[in-house]
């Protein structure tokens, strides 16, 4: 799919969102919703999505929802970076499928790095464990302020 | 550099909105400033950041300054896509120098991609010709709406 196109309400996130597929939360509030990557590049690699968008990258975006968005990025940036304490953190936001986007739902990547570790391509890992994963997403929620 | 640290006001982005250094400007409010990245990672790279800031990275922003930043970042990103014509639009920002980051003043990269053409490794094919940079320049500040 490339630039063009119509919002898909059968996408994955869109199926998260409405509860019918499950997902590790990390956060939740009014305008944001983070859970963890199922295949993670990185240890502590979470999503954040808008949960009231038909948008299917940060061009279509609604200017009030994505200013929303980015401050709920930053606020689960610190929290994962206080409870994993990376060497640093990578944040990536695919727009079409020539750029490496495979959902069509905007999604900000937060990827922790750590020296001397090599971020793994998206999936190449195979999907994680929920229960891992479920770990993780606590650890992380326990630091959002 | 990690994640700790202080701002330095000499740092090469504080100089090029002092104007100290020459920059390929795309587009300049009260909020941003959008030029043409120097190591062009793909035809088009363009840098985002805020004018008034202190921030290193996106976990020491201002809220009110990020939500400003990322507007700024969407209407750069509509007018590359406008000019440009890519198939897809890669957004990343690092965080630390194990991020990839390199330069201490909060940025967003926006990254053209075309099907079959890889993306190239930063500095990796050496600094750009400023004439072309101010060119593709005036081509995608001549879509900004």
């Amino acid at each position: 799919m490339s630039l063009d196109g119509t919002y898909d309400h059968d996408n994955i996130f869109a199926k998260v969102l409405r509860g019918e597929i499950p997902a590790a939360r990390v956060f939740e509030d009014e305008h944001v919703f983070a859970f963890m990557d199922v295949f993670p590049q990185a240890k502590g690699h979470t999503l954040v999505i808008p949960k009231r968008s038909q948008a299917r990258n940060l061009l279509e975006e609604e200017p009030q929802v994505l200013s929303e968005l980015i401050l709920g990025v930053q606020r689960v940036a610190r929290a994962v970076r206080s409870a994993l304490q990376p060497d640093g953190i990578v944040i990536t936001q695919f727009n079409g499928a020539p750029a490496g986007q495979t959902i069509f739902h905007l999604h900000f990547h937060i990827i922790p790095r750590w020296d001397g570790v090599e971020v793994g391509r998206h999936a190449s890992g195979g999907m994680a464990d929920m229960e891992e994963l479920k770990a993780l997403a606590a650890q992380i929620a326990a630091k959002i302020s």
